[in-house]
């Protein structure tokens, strides 16, 4: 018997919804390795000036903390809307924008407005595996739709998909998690036309690609088209969890029918106002992890692996005979990338030039070493 | 035509679930009067050693930020563990610990383990108004059972209608929120002997009462029993948005399947466990505002109000004959208090001692001039 409370009750003794029965939590394995290159985070810490601005204005909110938070974070939608509108050349405002703890909470919060029972979810597979969790979580049925063999999107073919299932909610990973590739307004437009329910542009890498952004849809699409981002990734904000989303004020409107109170805490909301208004030091490592990701594309390829074109922070490549004994001869070499799930491929995030030697070294070997 | 990009666009033009047609968002109006006392908020700012102690943590992790943050949030799970143990004398650990932003938070991820589509949630009315709605929000069958006509709750009265109704959740609010009695074990041991399901007991204002927390039955119901705290109130965190709960180690094994990955940032996380090293200080406002609440109950009676005996920060108390219209003249007095809805009465957060004489002299011009 466990001294610890409760212990000797297990998973199978509770009331649990039977369709969560024999689940396991979403996670990749966090390991202690020196070179960790799995979860796509930046690579690169937050700059001084950027830590002790977000130190300085969690000082000020401090002293009110007895106080809930603004419950409709306007400024921070504000700032955001700011940075938004420059970085795509639309003009938007408070009321275009929303935020939530992560993009995970913001994805939550649509299919809770306009997904859930007696409703359907269509995404194009392979993309993030949250979105069918989160589809779940909300019990809003998911309908895999496929990609060509090359893990590009054909809008054509996803367009008659959408036609066809007529899905309340559809996401479009662009660029696409785990395989690399955006989609163009071209073909996001072809679905918004097939679409009968909303559409979701998840743009969480957004800022690593050239493609334009689907916010330029919305004015054409306003009853449809959400753009998700984060501060994630290339803001170097992970820590943080700040998500957000572009959108037609009313689609704000329906959120908040289903967004809980107070959800975003005062040193949240003070926090990422300060990391924006370090946007351009930040953006900066943008560039830099642009121009490595290209390099480490090249290498790869001259290692005899064929790496799958991205525009974002991540590369997946193989092919593999078993790719997870690969990934776990990457770990042998203290490099931790990730088992996406994807047969015969690997996903590797970007990170500073020494750990991309780092990981490339090890390509090297378990080119030698590894069955392909 | 409006210059917001898609205002044109309308709820109505939304493909929205047609349950959520017609709602209005939770929250009370947040007014810019000089006494508030509407949210039950704690009235006495965090201590600058807080301050500077919650700054320094963020301060530490905020070089961290472009990480992820420990998804399992174990260190403060661990230090919540230690605070709740030494406040109810019953040993807990870390893996009888979850935490999330804000303890509406921690009822969803409740609801979406144990409720959800063709599952029913029982809670007693009037009580803790977001329990039905995130019951609504997670499509989890609402229903009401009563309480006494002077709103106690009758223990034996609630294990019958617990035992008809079959509710896969019971919400029990102790003390009850707008009411504010507490529930003795007894009624509690009585209602999770009839409960099929699990017995949720919503503590948001235990350090307010000198009744003994539910934290005693997990070990004789560990299959059922879960108390939810929050930092909000007796710790003077609102703005920091940290809700908790004490549960057997398998019903946190549940919420893992359901909570969104890294749902509580690295800030959140570091400043929740710098404001729990200042318990004792921040706890010492718990007496002084416990001792204003009798003196403020007492004074109500003195000026011919019926006050509700209350074991939290906050007292129900009326009769009026128009609750709206006298809310109104208070909000004249420059005095925000809540309108929750119970006819011919109203609730008064519990203030400072400046705040609360301003609270009884416009109850004294109240009682004067509106009919009751």
């Amino acid at each position: 018997m466990s001294d610890v409370l409760g212990a000797d009750t297990t998973l199978a003794d509770l009331p649990l919804r039977e369709d969560l029965r024999g689940r396991s939590p979403y996670g990749a394995p966090q390991l202690a390795t020196s070179v960790r290159l799995n979860t796509n985070e930046n690579p690169y810490p937050p700059p001084p000036e950027l830590v002790a601005d977000v130190t300085e204005a969690v000082r000020e909110v401090a002293a009110e903390l007895h106080r809930y938070p603004d419950r409709d974070a306007v400024a921070l939608r504000g700032d955001l809307a700011a940075y938004l509108g420059e970085a795509t050349g639309i003009g938007l405002s408070v009321q275009n924008l929303w935020a939530a703890n992560g993009s995970n909470e913001v994805l939550q919060q649509i299919l809770q407005a306009f997904g859930g029972p007696g409703r359907s979810a269509l995404g194009f597979e392979p993309s993030y595996s949250m979105h069918p969790i989160l589809s779940a979580g909300t019990r809003t049925d998911w309908v895999p739709a496929p990609r060509r063999p090359d893990f590009s999107l054909d809008g054509a073919a996803a367009a008659r998909t959408v036609a066809e299932k007529q899905p309340s909610v559809v996401f479009v990973t662009s660029p696409n998690n785990p395989t690399g590739q955006a989609v163009s307004i071209e073909d996001l437009r072809a679905i918004c036309e097939a679409a009968p329910g909303v559409v979701v542009v998840d743009e969480a890498y957004a800022e690593f690609s050239a493609q334009p952004s689907a916010v330029e849809l919305i004015e054409q699409y306003p009853a449809k088209v959400i753009v998700s981002r984060t501060m994630s990734k290339a803001f170097a904000f992970a820590g943080g969890r700040l998500g957000y989303l572009a959108a037609a004020p009313a689609i704000i409107d329906a959120l908040l029918l289903v967004r809980l109170p107070y959800h975003l805490s005062a040193p949240t909301q003070a926090a990422a106002r300060a990391a924006l208004r370090h946007a351009e030091a930040t953006l900066g490592s943008v560039h830099k992890l642009a121009a490595e990701r290209d390099r480490v594309v090249g290498e790869l390829r001259e290692l005899g692996f064929e790496p799958v074109p991205s525009d974002a922070n991540f590369v997946l490549f193989g092919p593999f005979a078993e790719a997870h004994r690969a990934w776990e001869r990457y770990l042998d070499s203290d490099v931790l990338i990730r088992d996406v799930g994807i047969p015969g491929h690997l996903r590797v995030t970007i990170g500073t030039p020494d750990e991309n030697d780092a990981f490339l070294a090890a390509s090297k070997a378990v080119s030698e070493e590894i069955q392909r």
